[in-house]
């Protein structure tokens, strides 16, 4: 992160802008403690348990949460320390929820840090993903797993070469990205922040208006596809670097995935149509986009799309629990544990229809095993009891219903918008009062990282000697 | 029913209101199909098969809704066909939701009809989760069962001493409450209705201000005891009466949720006092009644509580989720469920903190079996899905999101009012449109049937061969 303080700063200084002296400043700072915290603690041995990874896991994003804020704290942008704070953790879980209005006449520097902030989150969370929480076993992801038998002197070069594989990809569509939006009329800044928070799925904007600023469908359809791309699992792009089983695996959620972006999108579009009278191509753009925005979890929008109906606010509503792939760095329910418990459903209808049956739950064609079952079934538990206690706590908070529900959900989903005047696509979250933005935050670090690494945290057993 | 039909003719007749034809004369036609069909299949057998049973219960229930919906239908009210139908199934699942204004107007015949299902719905789902859905294995409920050791020849007599030991209480207490609401003030037909639809945890009034029409403290407080009374597990006033190991038989759902009603009653009643600045003992009795009677899935209001404070209105919209205990005329999710996804939330930290500890999943003394675990996953999957796809219909028939989402919400838990002011406690259902008042209808008998129950027969696997 010091590294990447170096971007903004450069930006700045050619800008003229004070505000390089910031991050140059900040990031030197952190250089320096993390430099000698590297120095006091090399040689030093840790028993990789998984309580060290629990807390090293949540603590590297809290402390980059923390060094993300500073700059937006320390320049001069009027954010209360709390703004700043849920800024960079909406940054880096990649939310893209807002407390800053008036992006446009934001230095660039600040700009491209907010850009940066997805995007390193985005790549946080996929080799978090992939890498770590596998062996925490957390989320149901064990399915992602290098199996054990893998546990060999040979797992590390692997890891790494999977490192260096992902980070490779996101790079190149990064890259790819960018050129298109700037070949469609981007100038090169708008192009470059744009392609890092798409790929992150992280919906972070240089405009107040979002994507909408640029008024061209093309720039939408580049958009969309890239979206959707963020959204899928990242082993898929690098299956044919990976050894040979990976490239005889089929993950079943890429084809549910993509089909329920295409069935939403035609029913929003059918929706266009008939109740806002717009053209077929018009309503296919646009709900394709913002529609593909949510159920990504990325929060762009090209209009303020809960003025068209109410049933289309209906059809983002359902969206918004969705989430991407798991793998990716889209956030929500994902649809890999729609299809674990749509699994278990039909093993259990299929049961009590005809008790002495024997049903196999599968996932494509593995086995799904009852630890990734139950932790499916926590997670779904988790994830709508904080939702359900988010919107409580937001309420006493003094927010609307609405408002509190569907910020408690954009949060922890990591969507960015919610529904209403406050929160929703229109809005921004800088009336927020400071005890409901640290909810928020919290709401947005725990949807990220699948909610048990922080409860398990908090849990008392989890301190026990 | 038929039976039952008789009551509201006599009071009819002595009214002299032209009603009690339309009573008697749907009361004899029922009967004489009823009977009919008892003579045609008498000596039938039939394969007590999982199939049988779970079309049997869902038959049986919308029948019941059917035949309860005619007389709304026929009197003189000008309720549609689908609005009598909706009334029909809000009072037997206990909802409590009207599509009627103008109650205190209505012939006492009617209102006493509403009531009676109410009361019928109450006691047919006590039966029916004690007696039927444990052998359906149908959400969770198992713990309740009576062992499988017991499917010998004894197990017929004990059945029907449990359920007559089930009706005895049942009637006994509504006749307690009844005794008390009269001598409290209420004329002696307001007294029965309401004893009849405060123990069912119905929630129909004689009156639109709901129970607020009678401006008593005293009739509040024992409205709130004798919700709760429906909330508990009915099983719990008879253990005496039962096999020894009834006896020893504790369970954890009473405390906890005797707990929740408190701790929320006290969060609501803070509220009221620092926001609304009314008298500590205003604030204790007008939260603990109204809270409770929208946990207890009652519906129940003694003024527009949505009115108090957003803080309250989040505390009510958890309250909403929760439910009674299982076994009782309460809905929701149900406390139990909570009891044993906790335990599993507990188990899979302390396995995930050291993964080679031992866990054992205990609800109360007993073990917690996978297919219990299973079965309150499924349900708890499918009362949110239900809950979304509910509220997307909604949506698409044209209501805002906030009433779309609340109307499904107090629907599958049987629960009666939502938020907002069409269906919120000071509205009433009867604007809706009539695809929405099915879609109400649908998810009212759902929630009311464990969810499983229904959807069993909606798959593809219950039709084959």
């Amino acid at each position: 992160m010091s590294g990447a303080m170096l971007l903004p700063a450069a930006v700045d200084l050619s800008d003229g802008n004070g505000d390089w002296v910031v991050f140059v400043g900040t990031g030197g700072v952190v250089a320096a403690i993390c430099t000698l915290v590297a120095v006091a603690t090399r040689g030093a041995s840790v028993r990789p348990t998984p309580r060290f990874g629990f807390l090293l896991v949540t603590s590297i994003w809290m402390a980059s949460a923390f060094v993300g804020s500073l700059p937006l704290y320390f320049a001069d942008t009027e954010l209360s320390f709390t703004a700043a704070v849920f800024e960079a953790i909406s940054g880096l879980t990649t939310t893209g929820a807002t407390t800053i209005s008036g992006l446009d006449a934001l230095p660039r520097g600040l700009l491209l840090w907010r850009s940066l902030l997805n995007f390193l989150g985005g790549i946080g969370i996929i080799g978090m993903a992939l890498l770590v929480l596998p062996s925490l076993r957390v989320g149901g992801m064990a399915l992602f797993h290098l199996e054990s038998s893998d546990r060999s002197g040979k797992l590390l070069p692997r890891v790494s070469q999977l490192a260096s594989g992902i980070v490779a990809v996101y790079g190149v569509m990064t890259l790819v990205c960018a050129m298109l939006y700037f070949a469609l009329g981007m100038s090169l800044f708008d192009a470059v922040n744009h392609a890092m928070s798409t790929l992150a799925t992280g919906g972070f904007s240089t405009h107040d208006e979002s994507l909408g600023f640029f008024e061209s469908e093309a720039i939408l359809i580049v958009a969309t596809v890239f979206m959707i791309a963020g959204s899928l699992p990242f082993v898929l792009y690098i299956r044919f670097f990976l050894p040979r089983r990976f490239q005889r695996w089929r993950d079943p959620q890429v084809a549910l995935f993509l089909a329920l972006c295409v069935v939403l999108t035609l029913a929003l579009a059918v929706t266009r149509v008939v109740i806002n009278e717009v053209s077929v191509r018009e309503a296919l753009v646009s709900s394709a986009f913002n529609l593909v925005s949510v159920i990504t979890t990325t929060g762009f929008v090209s209009e303020d799309f809960t003025l068209w109906s109410n049933a289309a606010i209906g059809i983002f509503f359902l969206a918004m629990f969705i989430g991407g792939c798991a793998g990716s760095t889209a956030g929500g329910i994902k649809v890999n544990r729609i299809i674990i418990l749509y699994a278990l459903v039909r093993a259990n209808f299929a049961r009590v229809i005809r008790p002495h049956s024997v049903q196999r739950l599968k996932y494509g064609h593995d086995d799904i095993s009852i630890e990734t079952l139950q932790s499916v079934t926590i997670f779904i538990f988790l994830f709508f009891l904080a939702l359900l206690l988010g919107t409580a706590a937001l309420s006493v908070c003094g927010l609307e219903l609405l408002t509190a529900f569907s910020a408690s959900l954009t949060a922890i989903g990591n969507v960015g918008p919610g529904f209403g005047q406050v929160v929703g696509p229109a809005g921004n979250f800088s009336t927020l009062s400071a005890p409901a933005l640290w909810i928020l935050s919290f709401l947005m670090l725990m949807g990220r990282l699948e909610i048990v690494t922080v409860l398990v945290i908090l849990s008392p057993g989890f301190w026990r000697d």
